[in-house]
């Protein structure tokens, strides 16, 4: 399948980098993020936002910000406190240690810092590189498009590999880069390792692979934004050297966290990166966790007991059976997608994600349509398609604390969206694929049995 | 249809009030209530409840207490208050008044006792019966034979009008009971609008044109606790004297505020009323009515608050579209039960309840086993059957702050129960039945469009 | 001192009880209760209730109900539950277990009802009496009115002993009484351990020692309503038969609890008493105790998970350091009330109450101005003067989970208001001498040390 | 009074920024800011930390993150929502409506960024300035050093204007500056309006009168981060450039919205400004304006429901009254240390801070000891004193959603510490001082007569 061909509009970036970001900018999400018109009549100014109000409960399936579960928002149901009493460092110290297991890492450090995910990219760029670097990176969709953005602005060098969107990173051209690189002037590698835009997951373990062949010493960066605490993710096996991911993923906290994880190596690195920071220096909290306070700024005493309950929760599915759970939501995603009769924009079963999936509608549908409905009728909060797929796919959601009849609920939903906006779907069918999968793989909840 | 025939247990309670209670303690519900065994070792003491831990929400369809709205939860999140500062019998006046809509009653006279629906149940039948007193009382299910349990042990002299389970109350009975009472020694008609343990709805339209017809001045005493909010009720319309709710069931509240209105002939019947009785006299409230602190006892603030919200919630969406709602509930609940070929538990369409579906397992199915797994493997929370109907149905509860989407997780959730203790269900098929009602019938959300 | 001699009001109820019911109506605290006009203006209907607003946190301050602590309103903050399932059983058993030993007491057993105190009381009662029993009961402030008011209206043989308001039980009568009482008749001893009108507690032990003195075998039964988890309470060893309190006092929650303890002896009476009771049935709980699934009505799931806190919080700290906290708080009340040169409502030192402190006011003030000038001023709540003393004294209750500073905070602002309104009090006399004592007693926080 | 005399260490940074930088990083907090050591044996890994208890409300009074009042922890309680559905966009509009209030601004464009108030900073400095401009900083305690410190590091020529600490910004030489510099090099004017380490409160419409008194362009940026919505604050008319807050001051929210306020000058400054920034680029948040949706990364849901709720406190109050409390409660406070015999760190009345109060103490006392006495026994949070001035005073922060009644409780605990550290305080002589003023100047509260 090659529904979105490499269009025109992506220029060689290495050549015209201003114009790029410029290019970027001008085919930025901004343009059609947002196709739900919001009429000045829909909401006045001071009124309760509440009433928005649709009965039972949104079912949230964008694939951020997830669902929290109850524990989570209980923990942070709470007034603020002095961050320096005894309290918060000794509570710190348990997060520091205990972030690091679900990036599967014993030598990384952790930065939990006040920030979002473009946040925590600037964080990993700043702290290992240097204006002018030339870094490698993988531009398959929007959330790869935005983080090459940020690379340019930054001022690195930017050797963008480009595949059509819904296909993975293509490492056949990492791999020639690496063979021809014998200056070792590519500084560092930047991957996306869970495409949110298209549901698509690159194979990090084979990029570790070729750097290993060609015994290549370019910092390996990953965006885990919407894969660690989900997919399967390891550090330190993979080599690693700085990874990051969002609170309001599959963490399933509000946003406000950007987890940043670095390598010894990266660590080293950050002594010689020259690119200014202030607000995102490693150096700041490294001085901290010295001293044993561990915060340079006010941290968010809210999320710290958030970020606790969350991993609490975590560690009490285990991480593992975290992973399994999503594969089975993930699976059975797909399975309904092709019971409906649909494609996944994900081209090759290697690449598919079990964090979100992109839907492929038929030309005759406007995805955003199938979103809008979805929000004003059925209380279903579904992903748009961005960017190069607007309007071509819509987005299931499946990460964070979510189970499978939660989904299900979703998938019943769809295929009434689906039907309303005039595709032939048979009711039931998406469903009754899932279900057939799900009755034969749903554990015994462990702490029930 | 007829599962649940008449018992030889149930012995004709005018004869032997007293040994009718204690067979109806023999039978009662906790011989069956709580198949699933507590093992010792689930939960040491001290340990975090919230360890009985699954992962995503809780698939909540008990007929009560029901799934809680997140603007209600947080109407309660607050600290305790003094309740006789000026803003208490402010906020108690608009929730008194308030409350008479959901009855559809203007002249009505509202109580919000601090308790339970048993406790309303009590606060109704002393208020306007004494001791002796003949009541028509119709034994349709669970919780209408502890409703009778508690009328006996009031000391009324209670005419039990017994229907096969699954049946609702035999009206032509009652017919010949009034034609029969030229003394009027009928001082009350005791009927649950909908049997919770049945997923029955009484037509109390009926009972008020019998009693019409034969100018009859007994009062008419309404259990409403799973109907009130949920179904179409019209007290004023309908000549109800007494009708009674609890917060937990479709006011979507927590356990705690038993709602009891009253008619101006059952105020007046109150007057002479032999019953001792403090804590549920209407009359300590009635004091407090004209003083304009409205409180003879320390109210829950945060229930108040609660029933603020949850009032508000629902005049947003219109009680009337609150109704509808649960009708298109309960109508694809039946359509997916008649779809995986198992029987309602109700007999005849006109008593469906729209609140509650009581499904009947084939013979060789424990119910329990459907429970329990529900609880154990797929997160979801389902009802037992109590008593005579136990082991033989499950029941849906499908009441309160809910939509669509939900109950059609649970209902593909129950499908995959339903395969996995052995029943030959077609995966899908009920789903299926449901989205073909619902996707013609699910109406936009108004605030949304 | 002797501010409030006995009125003429009070006839002898033994001889009339129906009219002294009468009259504790005609005295009926809901004359006097709500002094403060709720003007119409004040809030209109459907209005936002936060709206009567006031900067910084309102400084709580009635006897009840009284500030939740932070975790405990954490833990109430949460969904409904299938009550039915294991979880809610399993943490039920520990409550029972734990509740137990705020009451001092391994052989009592604990109801937990969904009721108030009001209610609590009427359990007490009908489970161990019956109609025409004669109880000697003490009356002394409003409290142990309305509670001799319910004992009249539920038919027993009221025998009033009164004291003036600001006086302990008559122990010296009592002791008449039962060296009287050679044929048993007095079959309950009412006593309120700790009236919460005038700030007075009565000593138990002293009750006790008198019964065994005269090998009276007269139940023992107390309201412990604002006493038990903040006063020095012994079930066991004071051989108390029923003791009782509510949610919302000293275990700082919501209303919404009444917990009643019944000794063997009061089980064993339950048996024979005669009084009618459905929903304050303690055999109905007894079944379900037996069966393991505890509850016979749906009980609150949020009290019970805040129970379950309130009681981890009061364990954590110490319940004897609790009580302690208690003492001094109370200590630096009445020290802070001697500094300002008034008078305690309480006349002497051995009734002195550590959890609330009626302050008489000079006769030129009306004590009620200074209750709403702290509310409208200081967002300040303190305790109207009830029914006898309305006018003379304002209240202050320093009960539940609430500490020193805070309670500092109550004094000054208390200090300020009296100038407001007249008084010729020294600023800072009362905190300085509050502090001087604090100073020397508050003792580090053990888990911060 | 001096008792902070300028230090040697600090040497002029325009010739030697980089060294500067590092004595700045040598003098760091870090080495002062947790004088209470982090005993390994407080909480013991995974621990639940509320068990760092105390019984009552902890008094919180650090001068940051600061009481959040309950509406506004309410709002906050909620899931996650889809921040492209037209909810969040609708609600956006009303805050940067709103949020302009706060500034006193018309004309200036916010930004409402998820970063701290390090991070505001940075967004105010990195978007108007280039590398190796030159700027005019104010040295006179730890928060305005290490704004320089970020200045430095962000590559900008700092021109340090440094007092003792103690003292406000050094206006003299401003003048003398903004006179020699006929050229302009001086692109912008950086001042913190409340310098929150010594409580001293700077002079704005002086700054805006030099400037326009030498006609002199620069740019003026003003950290309002422990002033704004709590001190008399007037964008457009002392023609701020640039103001910042962050949530967790006076806003009274957790940490999490560094919000940004520019001025038309400065939106044009930023169009040529090239210091390099991504995340902190109000260009990105100007785009997604115009399009309507706001947002060019994910927010935090719950914030901007809690800042909904805030600011509707504050505008429920009104802002002067607001500024006007804050007053109330910064004299109230500076009244209590006089009459304790200490002095306030800052030198003069004119500097005195509404919201910061640090004390001076006894050379024999160690400022940390009471920090510390105050947590371990009394459950209150005082703020240390930082770098220069550590041990030599401590704080009372008293900004944010407070009434004089809490603070009345702070300087009673405050006044036991200091008998409890042995200085000879009179007991309740600061809480008579305060009350004298409080008690003639405390307002009604609005909704409340």
């Amino acid at each position: 399948m090659n529904c979105f061909s490499k269009s025109e509009w992506l220029v060689d970036s290495r050549k015209i980098p201003n114009e790029f970001a410029l290019i970027a900018l001008i085919c930025h999400p901004a343009t059609l993020l947002h196709p739900i018109p919001l009429e000045a009549s829909l909401l006045k100014e001071g009124e309760n936002m509440d009433y928005v109000y649709g009965p039972g409960r949104n079912n949230l399936f964008v694939p951020g910000p997830v669902n929290i579960p109850e524990p989570v928002i209980r923990a942070m149901n709470r007034n603020n406190e002095d961050y320096r009493s005894p309290a918060i460092p000794a509570m710190t110290k348990t997060l520091l240690e205990d972030v690091k297991k679900i990036f599967k890492t014993t030598t990384g450090t952790p930065f939990m810092i006040p920030t979002t995910g473009t946040g925590a990219w600037e964080s990993a760029l700043t702290n290992t590189l240097s204006p002018g670097d030339r870094t490698v990176s993988f531009l398959i969709g929007q959330f790869s498009l935005l983080w090459i953005d940020q690379q340019q602005r930054l001022k690195f060098n930017v050797d963008v590999v480009e595949s059509e969107w819904g296909q993975g990173a293509n490492l056949d051209i990492l791999a020639e880069k690496l063979a021809a690189d014998h200056a070792h002037t590519i500084k560092a590698i930047c991957i996306v390792h869970n495409e949110t835009a298209t549901g698509v997951t690159n194979n990090l373990a084979t990029v570790r692979k070729l750097l290993d062949h060609y015994r290549h010493p370019a910092l390996l960066l990953v965006d885990g934004v919407s894969s660690i605490c989900a997919l399967d993710f390891r550090m330190d096996e993979w080599g690693v050297d700085v990874a990051l991911t969002g609170s309001q993923k599959a963490l399933s906290l509000p946003t406000g966290i950007g987890i940043v994880c670095a390598s010894p190596k990266a660590l080293e690195a950050s002594k010689s990166a020259k690119s200014v920071r202030v607000f995102f220096d490693w150096n700041d909290y490294l001085k901290f966790y010295k001293l044993g306070t561990y915060w340079p700024y006010t941290p968010s005493i809210q999320l710290l007991y958030g970020l606790r309950a969350a991993l609490d929760l975590i560690f009490e599915e285990g991480l593992d059976n975290v992973i399994a759970r999503h594969n089975r939501l993930g699976t059975a995603t797909r399975l309904a997608v092709e019971a409906w009769g649909l494609k996944n924009c994900t081209q090759k079963e290697e690449w598919h994600s079990d964090t979100v999936t992109a839907v492929v509608v038929p030309p005759y549908i406007d995805s955003a349509e199938i979103v809008k409905r979805a929000w004003k009728r059925y209380n279903l909060s579904l992903g748009l398609g961005l960017n190069k797929v607007a309007g071509k796919v819509f987005r299931i959601g499946h990460l964070g604390n979510l189970n499978e009849l939660q989904l299900l609920g979703c998938l019943a939903g769809v295929e009434m969206i689906l039907k309303d906006v005039g595709y032939p779907v048979k009711l039931g069918s998406g469903v009754a694929a899932a279900c057939a999968y799900l009755q034969n793989n749903i554990p015994m909840i462990p702490s029930r049995v």
